[in-house]
Order: C-alpha cells, then structure tokens, then sequence
C-alpha cells in the first residue's frame, strides 16, 4: 500500500509536464499579432535566448570546475559519496531547463497576450495566466520527476546491508540533497545574472530615457528598450524558475533526509520510509490541486478588474484550502505516526507563507497607508523618499520574522509532539511546513509568472504602437500580477527561511555519514564515547561544541552576517557599474544617430542587448562564486562549528535583509505608481520625479539583490553538505 | 602591594578631571569675539540647554518606571540584586552628566574657536581641540571615578562569608554590571533623542534653504541655521559624549566581571582580584597617556593644514604606543598570570581599532578610490549616487568583520594559553581587547569631539559675517576632525562588538547568581548533576541547550536581526517625519515672514528650535523602550536559550548594519564634499546636485540609526543581564 502510494509522485510529476505541454500548446494557437509585433517579438526572443546561451557557457565552466573537484574528492581521496558528481550535474540541468522552457513560453506569450489584449482584458489574463501556469507547473514537473528517479536509482543500487536497515534511506536522502547543490549553484547564477541584466536596462534605459529625453516607458525610439524587455524574461521569468526550482526541491529533499534521521534508532524502516515520502506525497497532491486551481481561474467575456481579481484569489485560495484537506487525508492514510498534529505543521507553513505575503502586500501596495505616505514624501524630494522607503522597509521586517519564529516554534512542537528534547522530529516539523508553503507552487508561480509576460505584453503595444487603451490592458494584468505576486513572494522567502533550517540539521547527518566513511566509530560527549551511528543532534552539537558560547560559533556568526552584506553590496555594485555603461551607450546613440528622437532613424538595440549580456556575466562571476568559496573556507579554518555558525548568521541577517530589500523595492515601485495615478501632482510632477527616483533605486533592491540572498541562504547550507566530508577529514588530519 | 596599585584607578580619574577643568579654565579665558558671535553662540547655547531639560525631563521619568519595577523586583519579590536600583540611577547619573559637561564646554568653545581662528588655523585649532579634550576627559574621569567608588562600597559592604571567598568578586563585578545598563539607557536616549534632533534641523534646513531657496550652509537667513548648530552640540556631542562613556565603563567592567569569574573554581582569591582590577589599571594608565597625547598636540604658529594633521596623529600614535608598552609593564607589575600574553590581547584590540578606523577612512574619504567612484556615479543622477552608496557601504563591512573574526580568535587564543576548552580566561581576553581598545579614549575622545565644535564654529562665523578666510580655517578644522575621528569611529563600534560579547558571559555569572538566590543547588548536564556554584559555562550552555539546533535558540536569532533593522526603521522614519515638519515650517517662514531672504526681517529662529525640540521628544520614546522591552519579552517567552539568541543575533546582524550605515554616509557626505572641490563639474552642477542628496540620505544614517545601533547591541545586554534574575525565577515558576 506504501509503496503503492509512492507512486503517486512519478505520477504526479508527468500529470505536471503534460498540462504544461497542453497550456504551451493552447498559446501557441493564438495569433501573434501584426507584422511588427511579430517582428519585436522575434527580437526580444533572440536576444533572450542569446543571453540565455552565453549563461550556460559560463555556469558550464563552473560546473566542470566544481564537477572535477567533486570526482577527486570522491574517487581520489574517498572523503566524499560516489554519486555526487553525477547527482549535482542533474539538478543543475533540471534546474537550468525550468528557466529555459518557462522563458522560452514567456517570449511566445507576450506578442500573443498583447493580441489578446486588443480583444478584451479578460483575453490578455487568459493567455498570461495560462503561459505563466506552463512555467509553474514546469517547475514542480521536472523537480518532482528528478526527484522520484534519484530516488528509485539509489534505492535499486546502494546495497541493503550498509550498516543498519535504517541507515540506507539516510545515506540515500542525504545524497540526494546533492543534487539541490546542483539546483542552488545554477539558480543563484541565473536570478544573479538575470538581475544584473534586467537591471541594468531597466535603470539605464529609464534614466536617459524618462529622466533625461522624457519619452515614455518602453518607447521604441529609446534604444535600450528592447534590452529592457529581454530583461524581465531573463530575469523574472528564467531567474525565478530556476530560483524557485531549488527552493522546491531543496525543501522537499531536506525534510526527507530529516525524516530518514529522525527514524535512525528506532529500528523501525517502514516507519522511516513513511516519513520520507510524507512531504513528496504532500508536493504530489498539491501538484494536483495546482491543476484544479488553475483550471478554476475563469472569467466571463466582459470582466471587470475586480473580477479578475477576485477570479485569481480563489484559483490560489481553492488550492491552500484543498491541500490543507488533502494533506489529513494522506498522512492518515499513510498512516504516519502522529499525521494529525504533522498535518497541523503544513497548516502552519500555509498560514506563515500567507501572513508573509499580506505583510508583503500591506507595505508594498499602494492601496496602503505606508506606500501612500512614501509617495507623501516625495513632496520634500527624492531624498525623503529614500529615507521614508528604507525606514519602511527595516519597519516591514518585523511581521514576517515574528511569523516564522512562531512558525518554527508551531510546527516543531507539534511534529515533536510537544516535546522540545525531540529534536529530531521537531525539526522534521519545520521541513514539513516549508514542503507545505511550497505544496501549491504550481499556481503560485503561474500568478507570479504572468506578470512578466504582461510587462513584456505592454512592451510589445507599446513599441507596436497598439494604442493606449491595449496598453491600459496590460498595465492592469501586470498591476493584478504584483498584487497576487506578493503571496508567492511571501511563500518563496518564508520557505527559503524554513528550508535553511531544515538543511542545517542535514548537515549534522553529512558529518555522521563522512565520520562513518573516514572510519571514526566514536564522538565524545562530556568525556563519555558515544558511537557515531547512535549519536543524537544533541550529541553532536556538544561533541563540537556548537553553543553560543564558542568563539569559532561566534566567529562564524559574525562571517555569515556579513556574507549577506557583502553579496549585496557586490551584486548592487554590479548593477550600478552595468547600468552606466547602458547609460552611456543610449546616450552615444541620441547624440550620434540623427533623428533618433524624432522616430527618423532607428536605434541599435542589438548593441544595448549586447551590453548588457557582456555586463552580466562580467559581473556574475564573483558574488556566484564569493558564496560557494565562503562555507568551504569557514570549513577548512573553524571546522564544524564555524560552519554552523556561518550557516545560521547568514540565514538569519540574509532573511531580514531579503525581506528589507524586497519590501523596500516594492513600495518604492508602487510609491511613483501612486503618483501616476494622479495623486500629489501627477505624472510630470516634481513628486512625480522623486518618486522616480525611489524607484530607480528600488529595482536592484527587489529584482537583483533581494531574491538573490534566497539562494544565496540555501547555496550556502549545500555548499557546506556536500563537502562536510572535506571539512570533517581535514579537522581529522 | 596590589592593593596599592588600585589606587591608581582612583587618582587617575581625578587627574582626568582635573586636567578636564583646567582645560575648561583655560578655554574660557579666551574671547569670545563680536557681540555679535556672543549673542549668536547665546542662542545656540539656549536652545541646547533647554533640549537636554526636556530630555532628561523624559529620561527621568522611563528611569523612575524602570527603577519602581527594579525595586518591586529586588524588595518585592526577592528575584533582584538589592543595589540594582541604586547603582542603575548612579549609572545614568554620570552618563547623563558627561554628556552635559561636554556640551556645556562646547557651546562656550564654538565662538572662542571662530575668533582664535581669525588668527591663525593653529590658534581655532588649539581652543577646539582643548575643548574637545574637556569633553574626552570628563568621560574617562566620571567613569573610572564611579567604578572606583562602587567597588569600594562593595567590597565594603558584601559580607566576606557570601559563599566562598571567590563568588564575593564575582558578585560585586557583577552588580556593578547594572549601573551599567542605567548608562546605557541614558546613552541610548541621548543618542537616539540627539540623532533624531540633529538630523531633524540638518535635513530640514538643507532641503529648504540649499536645495530650494540657493542660499549657502549656516544661511542666517535660513530660519533652521540655529537649531541645526543646536542639533551639532545634543547629538554630535552631548549624544556621543553619553555613549562612550556607556561604552568605556561597559568594557571594563565586563572584563572586570569576566576576570572575577575566571578564577571562581580556583580559589585563587588574590589572582582574581588581580584579574579584576588588570582592566581598571590599564584603563587608568591610558588616561594619564591621553593626557600627555593632548599636550603632545602642538604645532607652531605658522602651521599648515599638514602640519596640524601631523601633530594630531603624532598624539594620537603616541597614546597607543605608550599604552602598548605600559600594559606589559603594569601586567607585569601585578604579576598576573599569563601576563605576557593578556598584554598581547591589549594589543590585538588597538590593532583591531586601527584596522576598522583604516578601512572606514578608505571606504569614506575623498582621498580615495570609492569615495571619489561615488561621485562620479553622481554623473548618471541621484538614484545611482544611492544605489552605488549602499553597495560601497555593504562591501565596506567586510574588512572590519573579518578584523573583529580575527581579533576575537587571537585575543581569546591569547588569553585562554591556546586551549580553546578554556573559555572562562579566552573570554577575559576578548573583554581585555576591548579595554586596550578604549584605554586611550581620553585623546581619541578629543579628536572626535573637536569636530563639531569647528562645526559650530564654522556656523557662528557664517552667521555674524566674519568672511570667507575664517569660514575657510572652520572647514579646514571640521574636514581634519573628519579624517581622525575615523579611527575614533573604528575603535567605537569595535569595542561595541567585543563588550558585546564579553557581556555574554556576564549573563551566565547572573543567571548563576539567580539561581543561586532562588535556592537552586543543581543544573543538570547530560543527566548528572553539577552544582550551579561549580558549573563552567559549557556546563551552563548544555543544561539550557544553548546551541544551534534548538529552536527557541534560532527564534531568537531572528528576533534579534530583526531588532537591528526595526531599531534603524523606526530612528529612520523618526528623522523623516521629524525633517518633514522641519521643511514646513521654514517654508512657512520664507512664504509669511517678508524679507527673510533680502536679509530684511529676521527669521523666527526659535520656532524651529521647539519643533526640533518636540520632534526628537516624540520619536525617540518608541524606539528606546523596544530596545528595553525586547529582551524581556524574549526571556520571559523562550528562556536562557532565547535570550542568548536574542543578543547574538542583534550583536552579529546589528554590528554589519552599523558599519554598513555608518560608512554609507560618511561616503556620501565626503562624495558632495569632492564635487564641491571642483571636481565633476564643482559646487551648482548637477553632479553636484545629485551627491547633495546622497549626502541628506547619509545624515540619519551616519549620525542617527548607524551610532544608535551600537548602544542597541550593548543595552539589550545590559538589560538581558539585569533582568537574569526575573528570567530564570520565571521558567522555575
């Protein structure tokens, strides 16, 4: 019966992938529009997928680099599994192909939307939403796919009698999650790179283009426009789906191994096996209920705005509600021990992500007061609005951080039974409300999908010279999108918290499993052996010493807050560096091709395109890198406890910050939105241009270096798993 | 012999004030030119006065709620230390007092310093230097003297028979703790309260009377000018003056603490007291080598800007120097064991201070490469002077991180004999690195104080038309206290962070003694029981689980991030709201008042000293009574476990966000100082334009939420320690 159920996930999966053929084909029915809609299009097509190209080269060479010193490490000096190689060069392709086929929708959709959109706006959502619904059910398709055959391959060839039964499912999990190092390298590469791209055209085109010559947003005489457009799919459609990717099965494969762990000294393998399937199942039914949300986001022909809505909310809320339902129904079912307070801990990550997400929403949005009154201050000028937007930000830290400590108290007590001392199932609980927040990601990714491909839409109308009222269309499809984006952005950086606690508790298994490989049967605990096999987290966080008291902790503690700091002052860096050079070539191509301005000549997008993909890789290199050298380093000088402390100070300073920067970007956004809508003097106001300040300075914050720490958090946790062998035969040598 | 050399502690804190009323007397023998300037410094001095009343006015009245509930806890309920109540009030008291006698000083130097410098640049420099010595003398004096005097009463009045003869140093030193948190707290109000003011009339008269209406700093038509040179003396000096002596006794006596707790299982009576007093010696001897520092600082009438650089740095170097030297020698007089090495621990502290004041001064002066960067990035408009600001301000955390990392590990390697078991000694040497750090805050004290008064001097001129010459020495003086108050800066929040965590262990001596008070004989470490009277801090740490798997320690890990951020939020909004009514009311003035600008009328000067006045009032209440609520809270909710989260996180998250702050706008303010130079077009340019609102962006975080943190880190501390006993009553309760 079990078993039988497993095989819901393989199932599950492939369900995913046809419906996204079945979506992808829908789209590519509709027309793509005129002539020259078709014809920018195809331009920002090419120049997307060329970008796309140049990327893999680079992330290839960094995985060649990182895949021969996985195969020394396991075949030349034993300190690492076998399988490792392999397994990270599979999660970065699956990881890498999500962006590309959810980009390669993207750039199809927006002719096709901005088409639709001529007709009605309920058109336009028909066929965003359903394209950004391919990317989202990519996503959970391919992640749960690769995640059902690792799981099938290693429990087919790693022999049965590896030390104790219960042991096999641990050293399998365990290897698994090395294929999330896979995922995280090439997702922090992507949302890296694909944020400084994007970023770097938005700002430089915006900045000699409104700011400067004063032509509107998207205007085809402004030469950096298509490089702006071919931004939001590298960035917010390619970066996000490889980002999101990660996170999924990160979550997903750190709350198997920490059900495999928590299982290891009862004896008891039908148990354990149970609690390693709980969360895939949960990820399998959700798959499914993504479908029936999906499938119940329906309007009638002369929709309203709120209607839309409203039609949107309840594809997402039918889904939380169905899987809340779903979820008591296949753990008792399973008849995992405990399922009903388990299925209690998915209840609570679903709430934490929702709090996160209206929190996200109230401070972001300018039907609020703290957007409107950012927008307010922009009558003292763009300083003010700088000031007013970063106090609003550090401000908005504090709901979603108190949600997830209450979260990760709530889920670990319940899956602990109530009992702090069991911290193992404890901290299964927290992996279980991470796996649960992430259940829907098929339609919470399609709402925040779509979004992009409405900006691009309104793109193509613009440039297509389609007329106000199609562009009025777009804009609301992307304004509904940021609404309903918010949530997914709330469960995308709740998750990522939860997930990095989970992952740290898979470390402490990676350094039993490298001990056992490297021979050492016994850890002491206060002066008493106790054997590695047998030995508890608490065991091992006293055996290290990992308290707070222990100037390596410490140590590590200080280094990992930093880490977050610094990986976004490179990555902000970055984009100030590449957007100047775009400012300087729209500013060559005004001055030097005559009649530019005038709609006489044409501009060069291809040289802005180019520039931007050159700055891009240029810059992406040493944050990527910076990240992955970090937990190796703090392993080699402070061994396991500074490792942990890095881990833990990166993933606590790297939450706030995320959610500072993110939330600061976003009202910044909506702040000089505010202003166009006609409040406090209106477009063209002075207010008007504070705002657009605050703004300017608001995208790196949101779409660059914000969502890069989310990865950055995780990377950092995989980077130390997979070589916790190294650092655990270096401390013994 | 020892007993002797104590005395030194004494003697050397009324030579400090000795030499503090000698300088005093001497600055006052000058003129204070025009009556003009008298009546200009008059005002200023007026509106200073009346804000501190009010301030303190407040103070009192959070002091009497705080000290009602210590008593209630100490006489009530038996959970206290009975001097807690006293020694909190004697703790404000003298901070609160240094801070008014610095400013006293100040308003009555700023004239004198404008008239001597219609001398000579060497004569303006003299007078605001000695003053700025009054200031640094009275800090270092009032602190050693308060601790002389309550390790005295003490030792006078703790029967000799509390427990063993060990635990009586033990208590004292930490009791003496407490009136540590009374200065904190007054710290915090002055610095919070000072920051929000000083920013409030700085922002408020730049965005009105530079940006708008063109007229120059320190405008007398600029109805804001006085409460701004207000602001300078509250915030620049009475605030700073407040916290470092928070800082200066925080540091010596934890180490004091730390050293008393060292050797409670030895039985050493006379090593420990030795290892208590070690700090006060060292602290003592760098008051009497300050004092030769300041008249080290000579320079001859005729001196060039050079020239007088030279002279302050030669007095400063000197200070450390000498200090270096006289630790071996008075370590080895006491003949404490390990002296050589604790006396290394000295020196790695003021290395760690020069590493951080180095890198601060590199990131923020115009002499180099990323300040100078930043001003180009002025080229491409307001919003990239922000984005490239905030990304120099991140990657400037690194150095200083990796300084601390590394002065933790050698100072505790040092100290603990390089055994890193030995936790109790290796903290007393982190403890001792902070006090090296600080020993010569008498002369570092003076070159960062001295700043403001050429400010005000700088003001005064402006106002009563002394020319262009005079204003030219003042900003000569002001741009050198800039560049020696880095280092100034450096040694400050390092020593933040190493007290910080030095008070880490300060909070398990106090939860020791409140377990011992509640008649508790027993923890309990992996099922044997220890006494609470022998228990080592690892035995402390594994009894409450203080490590990183349990999840009330990683809730308050996040908690404490996030205080980091909410503090700087809340300070944040704070100045621009307050900044904000600031701009009404001068453009109420310029709109009501004719002939402001003709220089006709007067301005209504006053009404904007009371707004700044009320502002700062208002919104420093909040932000305070979080920083004291907080760890209460935390203790009350999730133990020892989450207290020691608590603090961490804040000390690790908060101390990158202070320097990320701090150097951020003292790049921005010296980037508008470059343009001005000529450089990228000069003063008027658009460049020019865009780095004016960088550098209001850096005035609240350079002088408001960045120095705040670091009184956040330590009063958090503070109040985690005196509130230990409340704790640990209530999780027995």
């Amino acid at each position: 019966m079990d078993q039988l159920l497993f095989w819901l996930v393989p199932a599950a999966s492939v369900l995913a992938l046809c419906f996204a053929w079945y979506f992808h084909r829908q789209m590519m029915k509709e027309s793509e529009g005129t002539p020259q809609m078709v014809k920018i299009a195809a331009a920002v097509r090419k120049g997307a997928m060329s970008y796309l190209r140049q990327q893999y080269k680079i992330v290839g060479w960094v995985f060649l680099g990182l895949v021969i010193l996985f195969s020394i490490m396991a075949y030349g000096f034993g300190v690492q599994n076998s399988w490792v190689p392999i397994a990270f060069l599979t999660g970065g392709f699956f990881s890498g192909l999500s962006g590309f086929l959810g980009m390669k929708t993207a750039t199809y959709a927006s002719a096709r939307t901005a088409n639709a959109a001529r007709n009605s706006l309920n058109a336009g959502l028909r066929v965003a939403f359903r394209s950004g619904a391919v990317m989202g059910l990519v996503v959970v398709g391919l992640g749960l796919l690769d995640i059902s055959f690792w799981y099938l391959l290693l429990n087919a060839v790693i022999p049965v009698d590896v030390m104790t039964p219960t042991h096999k499912l641990c050293i399998i999990t365990t290897t698994m999650l090395t294929f999330g190092m896979g995922a995280s390298t090439q997702a922090l590469f992507a949302r890296v790179g694909g944020g400084i791209y994007t970023k770097a055209a938005d700002v430089g085109a915006d900045l000699v283009g409104k700011v400067e010559a004063g032509i509107p947003e998207d205007d085809p005489r402004n030469p950096a426009t298509i490089a702006d457009n071919v931004g939001d799919n590298v960035g917010d459609v390619a970066g996000m789906g490889a980002d999101l990717y990660e996170s999924y099965c990160g979550s997903i494969l750190a709350t198997a191994a920490l059900g495999a762990a928590a299982f290891i000294h009862s004896g008891d393998t039908l148990m354990q096996f149970k609690a390693v399937i709980a969360p895939m199942l949960i990820a399998a039914v959700g798959i499914i209920l993504s479908i029936i949300g999906i499938f119940a986001v329906r309007t009638n022909e002369n929709a309203k705005m709120k209607d839309l809505l409203n039609s949107l909310a309840f594809g997402t809320n039918l889904s939380s509600v169905l899987i809340v339902v779903a979820t008591f129904l296949i753990l008792w079912l399973l008849k995992l021990d405990n399922w009903m307070w388990i299925s209690c801990s998915v209840v609570v990550g679903l709430v934490v992500g929702i709090v996160i997400g209206r929190s996200t929403e109230y401070y972001t949005s300018q039907s609020y007061r703290p957007t409107q009154k950012l927008s307010e201050s922009g009558k003292t000028g763009p300083a003010t609005v700088i000031i007013s937007g970063i106090g609003l930000g550090m401000l908005s830290t504090a709901i979603p951080v108190i949600a997830v400590v209450v979260g990760i108290i709530a889920s670990y007590l319940f899956a602990s039974g109530f009992d702090f001392a069991n911290v193992g199932l404890g901290l299964y609980g927290i992996g279980i409300a991470a796996v649960g927040m992430l259940s829907t990601l098929g339609i919470t990714l399609a709402t925040d999908a779509y979004g992009p491909i409405a900006d691009n839409a309104g793109g193509n109308a613009e440039m297509s010279g389609l007329g106000e009222e199609v562009r009025k269309r777009t804009d609301a499809l992307d304004s509904l999108g940021n609404t309903t984006a918010a949530t997914g952005k709330g469960f995308a950086i709740g998750s990522a918290a939860l997930t990095g606690l989970a992952l740290l508790a898979s470390y402490i298994e990676e350094i039993r499993i490298g001990l056992t490989r490297l021979g050492t049967t016994d850890i002491f605990v206060g002066g008493e052996a106790v054997s590695v096999q047998d030995a508890t987290f608490f065991d091992f966080m006293h055996h290290y010493d990992v308290t707070l008291m222990n100037p390596k902790v410490l140590s590590g503690m200080f280094l990992g807050s930093m880490m977050a700091f610094l990986f976004c002052g490179l990555t902000m860096n970055a984009v100030g560096r590449a957007a100047a050079h775009m400012v300087d070539e729209v500013r060559r191509q005004f001055r030097d091709i005559k009649g530019i301005l005038t709609g006489e000549a044409e501009p060069d997008y291809e040289r802005c395109v180019a520039i931007s993909t050159k700055g891009a890789q240029r810059e992406m290199v040493v944050p990527s890198l910076i990240a992955i050298v970090a937990p190796i380093m703090t392993g080699l000088i402070f061994g396991v406890p500074g490792v942990l402390g890095l881990l833990i100070g990166g993933l606590s300073s790297g939450f706030v910050l995320a959610i500072f920067m993110a939330n600061a970007g976003g009202a910044w956004d909506n702040a000089k939105k505010y202003v166009e809508e006609g409040n406090f003097g209106g477009k063209g106001s002075e207010v008007h241009k504070a705002t657009v300040v605050g703004d300017t300075v608001g995208d790196p914050f949101k779409d660059t270096s914000g969502p890069s720490l989310n990865i950055l958090i995780k990377l950092m946790s995989m980077v130390a798993i997979v070589m916790a062998g190294l650092t655990v035969a270096w401390s013994l040598f």
